[in-house]
């Protein structure tokens, strides 16, 4: 045997290894596995750094493009994945992390997709997913109740039909919103006489068939952005979002809602899907469903709801009237990796039409054949992993009782913290929270008297720097790493539509105390007393008045 | 306190244990996750029963679509899951699975995973994934220059540049097709005076103002279905996938795509994009991609390469130039979770030029802002896990020598079981490996020696009866639960393009043994002989005369 020969056999060996031998306890990755079973929240805690590192500093550890010739030791790469990752990466557990969706797990999560991945499903088809189909079909069909309340017979009827689809599973909200509208569009062109539908011959013929110069999608101006990607990926163009205007509390008008559609009738746009929003992504807000649901009935129009972010208030007693409607909706969006507290990235469709979904059906030979229950014939995706097990789970470990638990103590956490920036003198509320999410920037009361009555051009400039200075002041909490909320800008009615610049706070780990909050807005009052903002202070001294700051 | 209250309190205080108290070490779950550290295999072996229950009889544990009003112990749930989905999965990692594209994965994998899943990274924004975004553009690097070789200055000029990107992370090949496709479409279609855009205005006007009747995707008709899936979300329509034919090793003739071009061009149909495969994912063929760039190059057409499967072929050295000319495409589709060994669901896209993907780029105020680095504004998805770093950890840990003996040695498996079988009387190779996939069927050679010279008629129907034989081994095979070979239908040459139903048999698995593939064609020649198919067998012998059974 040559000596290269003898090399190559010694790596194949290893490579055997790789997939035969487990790895040591004692390696730093097995204690590693460890510590996250033992303690969680210690092992974030503990290897996460607080203190933000600029994204520039951090990318010099991630230049190299070359994939090493040699293999890398297990270890050597787990400590490069601690000291340069895990240290560097977001604690999006941590209580006082307040500012985007991305909240903490139940620990039983982990151990649990532990299997999932040791198991390696793929959904595509039942010879790789096998007992995950049906799971994943059981699945859609509570969701679906929990929405619809269709009924005992019509969930033994249709659950396990391989004809029919309660909805699809996908790896977030935006290819949940897709799907819908997908389906949505492929309905609203079907095949008729000779054409033989959009999903056939495409948005052009279709429309020249149907005789019509456009098809738009109607949302608020509150919508989510993956709409505007849903419409330029399914052809139909961004500029067919037709964004209809909110009340004071960002909640869409279904008068103006009527008019737009109204005047795209006599354009010659057809209206193909009005979506309501349960959960706008900024302010928390919940669309009149119902109203929503007349307009679109009268219209025959599909009619969506967006309820990533909402979805599970349904789960409340006392806030799930709040979405009243959406057992009206066509169909329904829902994160399982938001307020079901599943891990990242997994989201649903649900539809009312068990076959709606027959609208973007796909067949192969060698796969997802006709009539099987396979489950790639009636989704965007392909291949997918068994995430549908940790839904189940959820709610049967946390329960209808757990998540109305987890809804009712997110949405009273944020009138608490409401009623602590009120009775503060140094912010103001922008948005109520009407779900567990509100906004509210600094502006002290002196400023905000003097702003009511200030010349509207005065009142422009005021705000401009105010944005400034909360902008400011959103970075360097984030930097500081004690906490964090978010930022956004929203256009407030009393502000004449003026953008205004906000923190963004979303309350949905129930770990988060008040004082947590307390917390945040006195190191925000620090911030303002920052040297770096004298300057915007004095411009707004200089603008106001003294009496105003 | 009233005794409601006592009981709402109780299970507050449940709901902060899930959050807050790791599993006992001594529960079963736990028990689990250690079985899982200690022994995969054996956990894979121990758990999922090998021998296959009906799906219509596994349903039955999935028809309850009831949310639990009170939650489920976490013992209980674990119970259910172990009987009912575990021990009713696939086993996907077992090395007689050989006739679907998920195989096993490396140990190192699964504790990985769990610290990716415990920190719950969202990569849409880096306020939610700080390090976990350069790393994942890092990815992306490595894999463009594993395809493109640009040099170190070009890696070193845009990995990290805000407004360029080498590509996009997504839940698999579907999306990453569809990604590319979009591009290519927005691309095609773009600004042109008064006319702002495809994404902007939709197909119907981007058509009437380019002057064409339709756009079209060219693609072997050996193509994967997610392309058919992709024309009919993008609003081109399936009828534009046009199919080429293929030679008699499944790979497209470029003489004939040349004249579907020409045909496309004068029925006023803009081509679109072609589409090579590198690894078709019925046969493993590559198509001839040099000369597909040549086409694309002179005709100016976008060209995307479809390597969800063959892409890793590229590391070596011996079967990497079976890949020529990929580097000459504009967008290559690469999954992870196939031959990267990483776990389920993870692709690619890969763009030469860092400019494409601004063709499809979205901005949101509150997330994915102008000018940051948030990769939310250049993917298809919106929220997505941090499974890049698991690409990083195989590419690292598993490096390119490592990679190249996976591919090789599967390669070599997959000639030999081609020997093995053209060696064996009874089986016949349909396709030959040219990856590491062939198709084969049981026909032996007596009633093949009479097929040749048979009439065509009696041909079709003795290969119609063989399809029936076939389909039942194939079947049966997959009940017994031993081995795993998949199923699909081939039109070879030499049947006159008939339907022909084969056995599709994919050589990833390092630790499939030559044993394991002796007792395939072993227990396929049992089956054979089952009673059940006598009648078949005397159809076949009445039909071809005695010397042909």
């Amino acid at each position: 045997m040559t000596d290269s020969n003898k090399h190559a056999c010694a790596s194949l060996e290893n490579l055997y290894r790789i997939f035969t031998v487990p790895e040591a306890p004692d390696s730093t990755l097995m204690q590693l596995d460890d510590a996250i079973s033992d303690n969680m929240i210690g092992f974030l805690q503990q290897h996460i750094v607080a203190e933000e590192t600029d994204l520039l500093e951090i990318e010099k550890d991630f230049t190299n493009t070359d994939i090493p010739e040699e293999p890398v030791f297990v270890s050597e790469q787990t400590e490069f994945l601690l000291e340069k990752v895990v240290a560097q990466s977001v604690h999006t557990a941590s209580p006082s992390f307040i500012g985007h969706m991305t909240s903490a797990l139940p620990y039983f999560m982990i151990p649990l997709s532990k299997i999932m991945i040791a198991l390696n499903q793929n959904l595509v088809k039942t010879e790789t997913s096998k007992a995950f189909t049906p799971l994943e079909r059981q699945v859609l069909g509570m969701m679906h109740r929990l929405i619809y309340q269709s009924g005992e017979e019509f969930y033994q009827r249709w659950l396990h039909d391989s004809h029919q689809h309660l909805g699809a599973f996908c790896s977030g909200g935006t290819v949940a919103n897709i799907t819908a509208l997908w389906a949505a569009r492929n309905r609203a062109f079907g095949a008729d006489g000779e054409f033989r539908g959009i999903a056939q011959e495409g948005v052009f013929k279709a429309f020249k068939h149907y005789g019509v110069d456009g098809a738009a999608i109607l949302v608020s101006k509150r919508g989510h952005y993956s709409l505007s990607k849903a419409v330029d990926v399914l052809g139909i163009g961004r500029e067919y979002i037709v964004a209809v205007d909110t009340d004071e509390n960002n909640r869409i008008r279904p008068d103006l809602l009527q008019k737009k559609i109204d005047l795209l009738k006599k354009e010659n746009v057809k209206p193909l899907a009005i979506v309501g929003i349960a959960g706008t992504t900024e302010t928390g807000n919940v669309d009149p469903l119902d109203k929503l649901a007349d307009i679109a009935e009268a219209e025959g129009i599909h009619f969506h709801v967006d309820a990533a972010w909402g979805g599970p208030a349904i789960f409340s007693r006392a806030h799930g009237k709040l979405l009243k409607g959406i057992e009206r909706a066509d169909s329904v969006t829902i994160d399982a990796h938001k307020q079901l507290y599943v891990p990242m990235g997994v989201g649903m469709v649900l539809f009312k039409d068990p076959a709606a979904l027959n609208s973007i059906e796909h067949h192969a030979q060698y796969i997802i054949r006709q009539g099987s229950k396979d489950l790639g014939s009636n989704t965007l995706e392909g291949s997918r992993p068994g995430m549908a097990m940790l839904v189940h789970s959820g709610l049967n470990i946390i329960g209808r009782q757990g998540y109305e638990l987890l809804v009712d103590q997110g949405i009273e956490k944020a009138r608490l913290f409401a009623d602590m920036i009120r009775q503060s003198d140094d912010f103001e509320v922008i948005s109520e929270p009407e779900l567990n999410i509100l906004t509210y920037r600094w502006a002290p009361a002196s400023v905000r008297r003097v702003l009511v009555d200030a010349d509207p051009d005065v009142r422009k400039r005021a705000n401009d720097i105010l944005n400034k200075i909360n902008r400011y002041v959103q970075k360097a909490l984030r930097e500081h790493g004690r906490s964090f909320v978010s930022r956004t800008r929203l256009t407030p009615k009393r502000y004449d539509q003026q953008l205004i610049t906000v923190y963004r706070v979303v309350l949905a780990n129930p770990l988060t105390t008040t004082e947590i909050l307390v917390d945040v807005l006195e190191e925000q009052r620090q911030i303002v007393t920052d040297k770096a903002l004298r300057k915007r202070m004095n411009q707004l001294q200089e603008l106001l008045g003294k009496n105003a700051a």
